[in-house]
């Protein structure tokens, strides 16, 4: 009822922060394809904690453990589960948060709905560890669709008021998005990155922390994928995105911005290409018009609010009195989870886009 | 595959805008609820075209006949279908469009998708039109709301570069919901909507189109409503406001905003208010933590291309011919749709609640 | 929430039997797929009543008509709504049962459900009238299906104590299925279809009811069709079979006669026939495992309750004076549904074979 | 796509018999309901291998394992996962299925689907050990409906030619199936289970297997759970059941026999009770109308084909010589799976009306 999604490749989630281990059943996955478990863990390894002082310092080694659904290294129609350990965890840190919620934390609104039964800590089935299994997925998926030609990929685009150059339309290529992937810090521009790096780092001696954008692009889906109104590849990819912590916002191609401007500067003109391809001159669109592709790369855009655990003291109540009370939070915590969430919106626009393929 | 949605209470929506009529089947309305059909017309009345200037001329009535589903005005259990006739088509608008894909359009994608047997016509089942029966989905889940205490509302925020006044957390009130309602342009402040008005008739008089952006919100929906990761509330909304033609972004409270802010300036602190009642002093959260209800105004925005039909002449190609092509559209449309469009995204936001509560 | 199913092929049933109108919604049918209406007409005729003394004398024309999905003739990818009015109704026939519930109908937990507000009059939402639009849809599936080679048929193969010869594997043939459909009476022998006529005349005089088993099958089916788990090929035949009104239970292949089989009797032996194709000696699995389509005939049996609505007296209670009372039947009723009946079936397995090939 | 189903309570189960685990995820717990884990144990082990001389030797313990959803023994509301390792396999027992493929399984149909790489070994998903996290999952479901006032209960019907007594409705309580569920062979009459012990030894004597019926029941469920048409009870118990490897078919109430029977010998006549509660003289709709609940008890039968894994040779092909071949089956296996399956049902049942009532 909540962590289960996808049509013809079902995803479910579980775990939680401090459970045994969290994980993920994928039901669906097309027969006979390989699955290289090292592209699995380069993948996951993008969004792993601990890779520098821009994240917290909780190490875990993440190896996800494959329960079924592979024979001899491939898919065997059989659902895949993965699960990986949780071997890094101190509870004890979020003893108190059981009766001051965290301000911007779901604390509040599960204690609520779960009739104060929720798994608090390290944020439970909330917390943004549950994005491992999602990348997991995702990782497949990325696998299974480069096989048909179709390449995903992501880059940082904003961080606090530090921008990274724009994924213009000349300048997608599968070359460019295979490139960024591999660096520490996701960005087309190294130096914009330092500059980004700053203000993560200028936010945490601070005891406080820092928003930002994602940018993810999926290249060469052929025209004609998705449905109209209700499983457009937009919805399909929202509803995937919106489960992954700390999102505030989805546009796709020109976003927000379309709503300054004109239609003859917003819509995109066609044109046959060299060999007799239709294409678009622009792609405000992001590739996709009625719901459906359109046959040029799909971009979207994905805002992240600021990590809501800072070290600041912070206002908040505690349930039990039913007073006002002041919170200070410990344990470790990210000042900006921009970087390690970028990975975590490719995956979500992989297994959307596999889903619609399946 | 494309045109249902929801999970207690689901919406089935047909129809194209050149068929003998376009309708929706609701699905899993709780029984015993009266429906005030005046309402339903004034409700759907403000999304109908027609009105002013600012709009296609083409006139419908609109007039919804229900066709099972109420028992003595009461809904008594079964499906609810309502059948709205399409009774001013003029199909011949669109005999060039068969052979050269509009811009911006669903045209071509559909063309690929359903093998050229797609319906054209007034943009087939891709037609804005289809959210006639989306408003009188959406028009019997507001009253429903409304009896249990929950109000929604919406206002244009932007045309253009037009802004209206901002729904802050201090103004917003049931009353102030009901009375933009009442105007045939639903802004805060008038003088604000003269301007967008001037924009939209500029756009127009240019044979051109303007876009926009249109914001809502949920008052009273109690804490605990939602669920975790992808039944969220902002995955339920999303899912659906990507059904309605044009939008190209949402945003939860902060929004693509929060990507620049510091967390001790994002994060809404709690207390309790002189009733008793955990609030929070900011609304950052848009009244979503962990996709679930904290108790706060539900606020979020929606953006909207330009129109895609202009009357300017633009480049597309021949799909018969293969060749480059110029279009010039003929046929009734909107300068702006965004005025229009707000309803629907009041309906959505309707649909999507009423879907987590039943 | 209950009259909508189907993954890839979508069907939405809605109306009661005397609101203004019952159909359906048809969302995910092939693109570019001719319907032919006369076909689709013939279809439902084989379920219609008032063709002959052995069932109600409420005749409707039940001419369905085309909202939306078609576009010459064809499908052009939008949800097909096809609705049929309801013209012949007596709602005061069922002014009693408002207080007074009619054993083994729904009436009583519907009043349950509904609060009371459910809609009584002809048996409201759980009316047999509501097969009509599932035969619409059935009919659909069925040419789709034909056009790729798939045969649909059904017979009655018991009422009372009469039994019709059995579909056996030997007999089957596209021809033999084609044949029984045109009879009014679709029996594989017409003395044993001669003698069920009889109980269900003799049932009628005593103004009693009877029941019986339908036998339905679909021929070349390909291997490899179906799911494994709960989306095998039963579970959804099953799902489908269970919304026709009267049903009581369902087995494939040798079913209940299985449990007193020993293995050796009932697995079916492989081998190549002289198309190089492999084919199994008998067919007790129905052909059918695991959920998935071996490429022998699917072949499975429906039993019918006999009909609740008979004219003698019977015992029930007043809801309003909470008091036991006598209830006697008024309204058009048949003595028996299984000869109506048999077509729902076949539009069942029609639509779930189609849904798990698109 | 498969292994996946539910609306409010979603399970989703994975593994292969010789895979690394088997398990799962359970999402849409009611929270804070505590889930008594050696109850599961109990209940889980009415289905274990290798309790006595009439099943396969395999033994294994089956001890679950909870990775998630659960805090201090409560329901947190995170999706509860659970796993059980497959320690006991022998792989090199099916080598030569991969080539011929077992009469009545399902290894030919899905080596069609899976491009012939499904997992064959033990049956891979296919397996009836899949069928204990079905188990784990309804010894939840169970518990939950137990602390709500419902019973689920199940007995042994019928093995090959041998019948218990039947469950008439004078004799169903509460005490009656909780004492046959704490017997290893689950009749009411232990004579008549000595009988069909002997047939199933007999059976097993002679390289051969045999089929059987199982009755199950759920008392208590109030009036008015439910959804017409395609949500109804036997709707959503059916699609869970025929999850069970080896049913072929489900017959709910008087079942087949309604065929056999007159209106007025099947209706059920209400009356009032002497607390003032509606209730029917008998009970052949096995408590289900239209769908719904009628507050009497809910009685279903299942019907289980013979294991067709035996000992005598048998005719099959070689998918690979493209030659007809004949099969010696090695391995370890049930004569009869009926009396371990018995408690599959009843999970399934516990399953589907939890789920309609969350």
């Amino acid at each position: 009822m909540s962590s289960s999604i996808g049509q013809n490749l079902k995803i479910s989630i579980f775990g939680q922060s401090h459970s045994e281990a969290i994980g993920v059943v994928i039901d669906g996955l097309p027969p006979a394809e390989e699955i290289n478990l090292d592209e699995v863990m380069s993948f996951m390894a993008r969004r792993a904690p601990g890779r520098n002082n821009l994240s917290t310092p909780r190490k875990e080694t993440d190896t996800p453990e494959i329960l079924s659904g592979l024979k001899n290294g491939k898919t065997c129609g059989a659902p895949l589960c993965a699960i990986i350990r949780n071997t890094n965890t101190r509870s004890s840190d979020y003893n108190n948060l059981i009766d001051v919620p965290r301000p911007s934390h779901a604390d509040y609104p599960a204690f609520i709905k779960y009739k104060g039964e929720n798994d608090v800590s390290g944020g439970g089935h909330f917390s943004g560890r549950l994005t491992a299994p999602l990348c997991f997925a995702g990782a497949c998926a990325k696998q299974i669709l480069k096989r048909r030609g179709i390449t995903t990929g992501v880059h940082i685009y904003q961080i606090g008021n530090s921008l990274d150059d724009s994924l213009c339309m000349e300048s997608i290529s599968e070359e460019l998005l295979d490139k960024i992937a591999e660096k520490d810090f996701p960005v087309i521009n190294d130096k914009k990155g330092e500059e980004m790096k700053k203000e993560i780092l200028k936010a945490k001696e601070e005891l406080d922390s820092v928003g930002g954008i994602v940018e993810c692009c999926v290249l060469s889906v052929p025209a004609g994928i998705g449905d109209p109104m209700f499983d457009g590849i937009e919805n399909k990819i929202s509803q995937i995105v919106f489960g992954i912590p700390a999102v505030r916002g989805i546009e796709f191609g020109a976003g927000f911005e379309a709503a300054r401007m004109r239609g003859s500067e917003h819509n995109d003109s066609y044109y046959y290409d060299e060999n007799g391809n239709i294409r678009t001159k622009t792609n405000n669109a992001g590739g996709i018009l009625g719901g459906i592709s359109t046959g040029m790369p799909i971009v979207f855009k994905v805002a992240f609010k600021p990590t809501p655990s800072i070290g600041k003291k912070q206002d908040s109540v505690s349930l039990e009195n039913k007073t006002n009370s002041v919170l200070e939070i410990k344990g470790r915590h990210d000042p900006c989870i921009v970087h390690r969430a970028a990975v975590c919106v490719e995956a979500a626009a992989a297994i959307a886009i596999l889903d619609m393929m399946c």
